[in-house]
């Protein structure tokens, strides 16, 4: 069985597990006040042209989520995001159970507007009874998105400029940060990021790494006690120096970045061929997450070789679904994959 | 520099490593639903003569603290512990941020008695107003306690027999469980612990894992839907398999219990070393943690070559630290102490 | 100005002043464990043919509608209402606040269908990832909803027979009950609500107190310690017999219906007198609140003698409204009001 | 039955009952924002010589002290309290469901020092894991004292040096403000308050109102949108009209501080008897509460003719007990008590 199904099937990079190796008895200092931290912070300073971000170490997604919007909001505020954001669909309620409430938007590929975002906080704000209703107090995107979109700088500034209009934090989710840098249609930078954002992060779990994903807070007021935040929601690794190895090991020669373009090739390869043969696309996606409409008799036979993920029922005989690729994505998986797909 | 100030200075046993590298593209699922961790679970349910109970493993003791206390508690009661228990002491608030009070109680050598929970539990109940006060819930212990020492099976029953009397839940965190278990004068095992407590966890992070604790839930009103709480409250790791190939290397042949035995043995060593120089000691320990109380002049002078953690001042010319061994405590190192001790 | 804006623009009715002012000296116990309070409870209990509910008397809407949610609720579930009902639209995220996520569904006349709880929970379950998500644990209805529309016996029913099904608590909140009680068309009563809610309250606020909402907690687990989360949550009253004195009189003789009665009658007056005047409505209510969409220009005229509710811009030239009528709207001002609609 | 058991056996001063009597058909906007609360919040503004603070209006003293923390406190702060503060000892853990630790002092006689407060903090900050804990970031104090005890100005402007070196909200929870400022040996005042508190509240519920507290925020800072979290947490009463009538009557002319004057008086009688009688006092009180030690024998002779509250056992035949006067207590009441430890 050859997994398509996520981006987090396997371990790390060998070059990763290779410097946990030669580094393993050295003793540093708990909590990521170790050199190892140190210095993977400074690299991203640098590939940030952002000498003041901070920049602190986190195990994983919800929990950087839920940690930066525990720290941007006040009691009194939500957050708004995608309705099929990370944040509002997959996460448990994991920002509700910090007292906050998530405020949806409906999506387009995934994505939302400066348009809408402005129009919410206008109707909150013009709205007599608004002391009850949420007050709108950050913004969540991903980039790229759930479904592998990506967003432009252009997009971004006017999102940023209604962030400033009504004192919105900018929150940007990177998990998959690599994957969007990665595509041949992508415009963000690292430094456009870090200074149009308040706060994003680099995602390591789903790009090389065992796990980890790095927050640049360009925001300093965010950063006031971070630290106290992070280990009281249990983000707090004691053995930190793990995350400043693998994110040293991943930015400090490009490695992150080429591993990156590896897996989206391979999924605009294996997009391609679903092209050729003839399926639609949910959503059209120039990253490593493809979402192809298929027949429901195709993806039997499929299944029979290859994990994937159902997204959702499209009609009586096809449903789409998502084929995902990664760093360690073997180039003949989808070869085999994509002579399936031909031959049927 | 050599560190005794705690006991995760360093990676992990390299046959852990070395086991995370021959499985490293081995593809899993995601989320813990692997086959490593079931292994590791299973070789636990075995090791704890428990075939019943339910094992989950989170990242780090924080996380597992809050994760389970959340699940075991209800929002108008609270959690009894040591004032010097981890959750009471180290953990920013953490539980608190859950929603539930931590009820303190006077500690001797870090450790709470069956006399004092039954007693804080009937001053609740008879109180007449009763409802305006948080009604316990849970027990929290730590074995070993933050200060290096233990209970012993009489009294842990004692508490049991509390908890059943008023209907509390007995959690007892076991961060540094194998040094506890390794030490000399230690009469708990793993099927006490499971047969006794509602639910306790094998620390690995402080014992040859670069992370991870591993908790058994015995009491099954306490698994019913536990995997929504670790997602929620940021502890589900996508690479679960990383927790299961750790666990299971510790613990499929006794590695976990020959590391914890090293540590021990070499923290006893310290310790008639500092006795036998005529220094007293802030509280006994049989096992990993020394709590010496010594000059300030020689802690200046042991501080050129060795780290250690301040405790508290005792006098006007001495003070009690910690010296912690770990599994990766070298004899050298120990010895290199010693004579500077003799020395002195 | 005339007040056709809430229904909560005066004070209370004189009955319940007077015997406020009767029992003034009386000294009694505190936090509701008075003779008053039990005397309206046995009142309550009687009225809903339900000797065995629990009766707590609390001070407001959002009070009452967060304190049984929180108790309703276990850490991972999230509970299911309307997108208009009032605890996803007018709480502020009270319900985010005690850490749960309101999972709302789009409404059809301010109401929810069993079928589309059961397509909510069923969508859960069947989902592999779902304890990436919220766990739906309780359904909230309004009756009348915010759009003054009615459930039937039959439709509650049905609803109740999916929370069977799926586990959920069953919450219907009674802010106005009395109006919908009140009107033509309903066929929900007292003992139907006690024995097919889980709990319920009757609304005192807005039909005839000064403050007040009792709430009936037919299912027993709920009620354990209740008490305790109205104290934590603030809606303990020192007073309590202010909530039994006024409870007890409304529903001793009837007041209660009787004023609701006048309510109804009265706004179902006007709701001819717009219909007679070819005006059309959002929604079409038999209770004390009427949505009729009006010229803005006969709107401005109506704003200089009476205050309404503005709910939304229909077209170019129409809004939607809401004028509310109460236990003290007098029949002179409807009239006027009415002579005023026909005179435009 | 005589109740001394605490200061809220009966309704209202009959001119509070008497004003919502000649109001009750005024119509007037909900929430707070009517006339009546408004000429209430400029006479506390004209009484504390403070034209700039923000005045608002809360049923009840739990609701109002979790509604001040969570907004004074940012998610990584605790505050400080005595362990006998109302929010450590009487309130359920309402400040630990909004998420915030209590962080308790040692008391004497209720009260505690800025000495203790300043070494708390400086504990806090010199510890190297300092993260690891909760920032103190509020000190809550009560005047009177949950033991009827009193600070003096001195003593609390010594409290407000250390918030200002520590960045701590400094916030007085008056819930018996006015017994407090009656007592002969009060040297504090409502400018006094206002000028050195962040926020603190003037009590009506024991002191001549139907219920009501009177919150005065003079730290711009904390009134920032401090009404969405008074209806999140649901204190936001819907005809808040009632508070502003009862505190506009209460305040207008001086009667909240003769009623308080009648109590502290009659108080001060009932002590003299009891020192006459040669009874210790557990702890020595100048406000309407007394803490007297008296026999069983006595207690279980009066018990038959007073209600009064156990404290605590103070030697095998005798406890410390608690009577408390109120604005309704009778002279005659008081004088009968007396007769009956005269007689004793």
């Amino acid at each position: 069985m050859i997994r398509f199904n996520c981006d987090y099937c396997e371990g790390a990079h060998p070059r990763i597990l290779e410097k946990l190796l030669q580094t393993n008895l050295v003793q540093t200092a708990g909590y990521g006040e170790d050199e190892y931290c140190r210095e993977a912070a400074d690299i991203i300073r640098r590939l940030c042209q952002a000498p003041d971000a901070a920049v602190h170490f986190l195990v994983g997604g919800t929990q950087t989520n839920l940690t930066v919007l525990c720290a941007a909001l006040r009691p009194w505020q939500g957050v708004i995001a995608a309705e099929t954001g990370h944040i509002a669909a997959h996460e448990s309620g994991a920002i509700e159970a910090t007292g906050h409430k998530v405020l949806t938007l409906p999506h387009r590929d995934g994505k939302i507007s400066a348009a809408q975002i402005a129009s919410t906080c206008a109707a909150h704000w013009e709205d007599a009874t608004h002391e009850h209703m949420v007050m709108p107090g950050a913004v969540y995107l991903s980039h790229p998105t759930e479904f592998g979109t990506l967003y432009t700088q252009a997009e971004i500034k006017e999102i940023r400029a209604v962030c400033d209009r009504y004192g919105l934090i900018l929150f940007l989710d990177g998990a998959r940060l690599g994957y969007g840098l990665a595509a041949a249609e992508n415009d963000l930078t690292l430094p456009f990021l870090a200074r149009t954002t308040d706060v994003f992060y680099i995602g390591g779990t789903k790009q090389g790494a065992l796990f980890g994903e790095a927050v640049v807070l360009s925001n300093p007021s965010l950063d006031q006690n971070f630290r106290y935040l992070i280990k009281q929601r249990g983000g707090m690794l004691a053995k930190g120096r793990l995350l400043g190895i693998q994110f040293a090991e991943l930015l400090r020669d490009g490695l992150y970045f080429s591993l990156a373009g590896h897996a989206v090739q391979l999924a605009q390869k294996m997009r391609s061929a679903f092209i050729e043969a003839g399926f639609p696309f949910l959503i059209d996606s120039p990253t490593n997450q493809q979402f192809p409409i298929l027949p429901d008799t195709l993806l039997a036979k499929l299944g029979e070789k290859y994990a994937y993920s159902f997204i959702e029922r499209v009609d009586e005989h096809r449903s789409a679904v998502r084929f995902c690729t990664s760093w360690a994505t073997r180039e003949e998986a989808v070869n085999q994959l994509i002579e399936d797909i031909r031959r049927n």
